[in-house]
Formats: structure tokens, sequence, C-alpha cells
């Protein structure tokens, strides 16, 4: 007997479409039914084995789900709260896969009221630049991290539900407070990402660009990989994360306000203690 | 008979022993003297078959020599420029690796005066977060691009000769003045590397580091993957070219700026126009 007869997915692409595949493959759930906002991917993730049929009311299948995920952008996950929440069946828990959490938490509470317990936040750390079906595979969440970021209304025995869920992909469970979650991953993911699509767009709007991108090299390309990320997805991010967000673009401003006055007066030792001070950093994080 | 009778290289590590070890398989030199500021280095380039001995006055060596590279930190080149100058014999040509390169032409317009024309400035476009002579490789430049930025007083045989020793490393000759040179390595390698330190060093210096570092994933290795450079190499890069670097900072900062304005007023469209823009930018250079 599966683990669970019957999975429902909001969202089948990159991160719905791998969690369904890590799934199948374990061999640990009986029926999985997909959901999302373009027929085309529906019937591709049907086509590629990802999803067993598309789902066509979705409080109805949720009703006797064992597990909802939802794997939007975080800016979709509201609606689709609301829309679910009345037909949550006695043994139906709900997850996500969103990159920001105390939105979402925020959403969850307003939606679920006093169900919200069955909602158990987390989020896989495994993006990549491509997104959709196509790009799903089982191996996705292989060794990677997935945050679990608990409520105070969340049972044990269910949060250990939802790990295990994950735990079957093969990532490995960490628990943060939704809110140092949120600080967290302004700092190392939103920021950077924010900060590389602001240094592609500055240089696409040049006349000149061409010349300019015509030089640009490895380190360029290393980089600027996340510029290529999903739009909306990142949209969805920096808007649910933005409080941290800001603080963390703040901070980061300041940082290079200090390396301008280092530049503007020729102050070689302050930037070179500056790299040094960063290299270090990186290189000790590379060898984990 | 080799093209190259005699190559005198100052500084042996990545870029200089590369282009040793190119010049040497392709078999187009016959004798390459090595000079530096550690003995240890010199010794294991000379080991590593690098070079073929380690110099011991710069100003005989050259004297005879067909070409000479500078290889070094672009802050060292001026003094290395003065010392050489007066023994340059009538056939030698001086070249150099360096990322800048008014700078560069300014120190050498200075130490090398009527005999300017002897130097043709080169930037190969081939860096790699490792240096040192261990990291040398026949292959660094295979069809990697180098950038000569000619003088007025070069003449084309001249740079010919210079354009072919680059050739016989693999790589592909570009032509460019040298502050056009400098405004488009600013914006697309400068200014990347000392965002991506700037970052590192921002979470290093943290009281709880370490929680940051510890759910950094894939998108910070790639962006800080730069971060992780030599910092007196970069220093004087900045240095060198700090002018063009502060244009290019200035204008980066006025784009952070509007992207904390639109955070701050949750104008989620003008986020997701930016990262779009970003996006197909990025994916359309990265089919080049």
């Amino acid at each position: 007997m599966p683990e669970f007869d019957k999975i429902v997915i909001f969202g089948v692409g990159l991160i719905g479409g791998s969690f369904a595949l890590a799934l199948k493959k374990a061999g640990v759930v009986g029926e999985i039914v997909g959901f999302g906002r373009s027929i085309a991917t529906l019937t591709e993730a049907e086509k590629l084995g990802i999803i067993d049929r598309i789902g066509i009311h979705p409080g109805q299948e949720c009703a006797d789900a064992d597990l909802v995920l939802l794997a939007t952008p975080v800016g979709q996950m509201p609606a689709i709260m609301e829309r679910i929440a009345p037909y949550l069946g006695a043994q139906t828990l709900v997850t996500d896969g969103g990159s920001t959490k105390s939105d979402v938490v925020a959403a969850a509470c307003a939606a679920f009221a006093e169900k919200v317990g069955r909602f158990i936040p987390a989020h896989p750390i495994a993006g990549a630049e491509n997104s959709g079906a196509a790009a799903a595979r089982a191996e996705l969440y292989a060794g990677k991290k997935v945050v679990i970021t608990p409520l105070p209304e969340n049972t044990r025995l269910d949060i250990a539900r939802v790990r295990s869920a994950w735990e079957w992909c093969g990532a490995e469970i960490h628990e943060l407070p939704p809110e140092k979650h949120d600080r967290v991953f302004a700092a190392v993911s939103h920021l950077p990402h924010l900060l590389s699509f602001a240094l592609v767009h500055g240089l696409a709007v040049r006349e000149d660009a061409e010349l300019f991108f015509s030089y640009a090299a490895s380190g360029f390309r290393d980089f600027t990989r996340i510029a290529a990320s999903h739009p909306e997805m990142w949209r969805d991010i920096c808007l649910s994360n933005r409080a941290a967000l800001m603080t963390e673009l703040d901070r980061y401003r300041a940082q290079l306000d200090e390396i301008r006055t280092a530049l503007s007066t020729a102050n070689g030792e302050r930037l070179e203690a500056i790299f040094a001070s960063a290299r270090a950093a990186r290189k000790d994080w590379g060898k984990q």
C-alpha cells in the first residue's frame, strides 16, 4: 500500500513536477492529480508521466487527497488556498514549494482559518534557471535542502508526514521559523537574483549593448546565470518577501557606498581587505 | 628555427605560465626566462617546465629577447617597465596581460618614452579563480579572446608579431582603443567582480554568518564564484580602472535605486519588466 494514496499538485512545472516524479519513482504514491493555469503544460505533464490525470474540480480532488502541494508562483497561492479551504478532507495535509514563507503563512492563516494546522509550509532549495514540466526530473531534490517552517498549529505527526514526503524525494530536511527563513533567503538568494537581474538589464538597455555583451566572459556567465530565472516567479518572490529584501538591499547599498568611497579615495588597502575577506569566506563555503 | 628565440616573462602565474606553456607546446619558442617576486613560484614554474630558467638581471635578459610579457598584477607593471626600458634591444617587443589598459598605456608612455612603440598592450580574456604557476595550462587561451589595444606609435608589423604569439596560444584576436576597452571591461567584468566581492564580504561580517552561508545554494555558488578571485590582482584592476569603474558603479547604483523604488511601492509590473528584459538578454547572450 502506498504511503500516499492520492496527491494533488497545483503547478506541474519544475518544482511540482520533480516532486511528483520523485515520489512515483520511490513507489510511495497511488495517484497524482495535477492542476495548473495552462492546459498545454498539464497535457505535457500527463504525457511525460508526471501526473496521472488532469483535475477538473480543485475542491473535490482535495477532499480525499492525503497531500496537496502548492507549487505555483507564490502570488497565485492565496487564491488557490481560498478555493480549496472549504473542501479539505479530515486527513488532507497541504504543503507548498514557495521560496518565501511569512507571506505564504499569512495567506494560509487567512484562507484556512481554524484549519491552518493542516498547512505545513516548506521551501525546497533546488532552483534552476529552467522551468516548466519538461525541466522536471525525479533527482532534482536528491541531496538538496528542504526547509520546513512549522506553524504553532501544526502537530508533530503532521509535520513528520510532510517531512517524509520530501525525504522520499531524497532531500535533507531542516526547520526554521518563517521569519528567520525569509531573512536568510533574502540575503543568500533573493538579493543575488535581484543584483544579477539588475546588471544584465542595465547592459541590455544600453545603445551599444552588443559591444558590451561581446566581451563578456566566464565570470560574467556565472554571475548572471540566475538573471535567466523566471520573471514572474521572481516578481512574486520579491513582492512576497519585500520587507526582508529591502532590508538586505539597503545593507548592500551601504556596502557599495563604502566601496565607492574606497575607489574615489584610491584606498587600495581597504579594497584589498574587502576582497580578501570575501575570498576567504567564499573558499571556506565552497569546501562544505 | 623557432619564431621567438627568447621570451622573458614577468610573473609566471596563471596568465604568464599558460602563455609560456602554450608557446612551448606550439614549438615556436627557443628559450623562456622567468622573473617574479616569489622565488618559490619561480622554482615551481621551472620544475613544471613552464620556464627554462629563472632570470637574474631583468635588463640583461630583455636586451636580447624577442618578446617580453608582463603578466604581473597591473600595479607592479610601472616599476618593471622603468627597470627594463633602458635595456630593450633593437628587436625586443613588450606586451602585457593586464586587465586594464589606459593606466598600463600611461605607465608605458612614461617609462618607455620614445621607445613606447615597442609596447603592444594586450588583455587575454581568460580569468579563473585559481592563480599561481600550478594553475597554468597550455590550453587556457584556446578559443578565448585576446584584446590588443594598439598605440599610434605601434607599427602594423610589430602588432602582427604580438598577435601571432597570442594566436599560437589558440586565442581569437580583437582590437579596441584602450579607453573603449576599459569602459567595456569595467561594465562586464570589473563591476561584477566588485558586486560579488561586496555580497560575500557583507555576509561574512555578520554575527550569524554561518547560518546564512549554510542555506546558500547553487544560485549563490555561481553568483559568488568570482568572489574567490585574487584580492591583490583585483585591487590593482579596480585602482587602475577606477574612473571607468566608478562610472559603472554609479550607473548600477542608480539601477538599484530604481529597483528599490519598485519594491517599496510594490510595483510588480516594473519588477517583472526588468527581470524579463534581463532574462531575454541573458538567454540571447548564452546562445552565442
